[in-house]
């Protein structure tokens, strides 16, 4: 578990002190069964110094996705635009998964106990869409003055956490075993492969040669392409598609 | 509002009346400020007859998700080999728009209302959430046996789901004012041009011929490319990606 954390700094191992006692209860009486007494109790601290940290008993289940979500929003804050916005973007969602990569243990337990408590699905759900709705906003940025520039956004922001959460989840469900970031790697590479294009400059020195036909070619016509090797793929395909008539 | 329901079918009006009672009451009073014997008391029945229809006030805000999620599955059940898969599932998030769209001033009123009570956006999530899993649990039974099936499905799925609730957010925004299934195909058809490909099979008739290098070719090498004008967009896009050595 970290020691980093929004909430007071000046007494870090409490927070810790409380996560661990609240996880203990969890795991031997369940999650309903244990109450912010139980938790206070085997802390050996008040009940003020539990909600002085944690606004409710599903917090300290989730105790770092804020600090997590801050950080994110600030490397989305702090790119420019050399960054290619897609590659951006993943490169966010990695810092949700080195916080799961932490502590693999603490991972697997917390796991376990989302799925089996509806109550703390639900919250998953709304940090995921907090997670989605940070890279969008920054996707969207990006995007401005395109006319599909908020649809893309939506869309890759999605893609993104579809991707990382599938490739967490396997990770979680196989106990921590393994190795989540390259796992992780894999999942979003798929994703910059599909729209790793979205972004790039327009402009490249693609050409492409119907023949013979033209419009009304026939399917097995042969088109030609010529294009310099250093050409954006995007935009290769971009040429592909108005000669095959399917833009 | 439409008639049918899960709910017992003898008495559809009452159904009717408890829905359209809660929304006056929200609308006048508050979400939070309405109670259920509120909603009994205006609608002239008792509280009994509310829970016969909804488990809790959450659902009566949503009354016919649980009949649209039962109709998704049934329509994605029923689909075969011969359905493209990435067509299918934006086929299958059409009756989600379709069922917004048969009453747009309930539909408009209840976005008002989900913006502004944190509960209900929980539980809105939660029910995207359901129709995302139902998507990606169609296409990975589509995708089974490939090697990044499940990745390509989560992918695909969330992707359906977000570009559907762009364009439906939009329209709810604009007060229900336009044509929402022409937004939502337009959304819809940027998922099938990324991801149309997912799913076609192999072998199409495309070569391309890097000149002159190969591997360590300069960026202004030229590479040729013939194919027939019927080969699939993805597989020209594979040859093209492995020829300019980013594959």
């Amino acid at each position: 578990m970290s020691s980093s954390s929004a909430a007071p700094a000046e007494r870090p191992s409490m927070r810790e002190a409380l996560v661990s006692a609240a996880f203990r209860l969890f795991l031997e009486r369940g999650y309903e069964q244990t109450t912010v007494d139980d938790i206070v109790a085997l802390a050996g601290v008040g009940r003020r110094s539990f909600f002085r940290y944690f606004p409710s008993k599903e917090d300290v289940v989730f105790p770092d996705h804020e600090r997590c979500l801050a950080d994110m929003t600030a490397f989305l804050a702090a790119g420019d635009e050399e960054h290619e916005p897609v590659r951006r973007v993943c490169d966010a969602a990695r810092l949700v998964l080195r916080m799961y990569a932490e502590n693999p243990t603490f991972s697997v337990q917390r796991y376990r106990l989302t799925r089996k408590v509806p109550g703390l699905r639900a919250y998953e759900l709304s940090v995921v869409w907090r997670y989605e709705r940070a890279l969008a906003e920054y996707l969207r940025g990006r995007f401005a003055g395109r006319p599909e520039g908020t649809l893309q956004a939506d869309v890759i922001a999605a893609a993104v956490v579809a991707a990382h959460n599938n490739a967490l989840r396997s990770w979680l469900r196989s106990d921590g075993v393994g190795d989540a970031g390259a796992a992780v790697d894999r999942a979003l590479g798929y994703v910059q492969r599909e729209f790793g294009h979205a972004a790039e400059p327009a402009e490249p020195p693609v050409r492409v040669h119907p023949l013979p036909g033209g419009e009304g070619g026939r399917p097995d016509d042969v088109v030609v392409l010529v294009s310099r090797r250093d050409a954006p793929l995007w935009r290769v395909v971009q040429e592909l598609e108005a000669a095959l008539g399917r833009a």
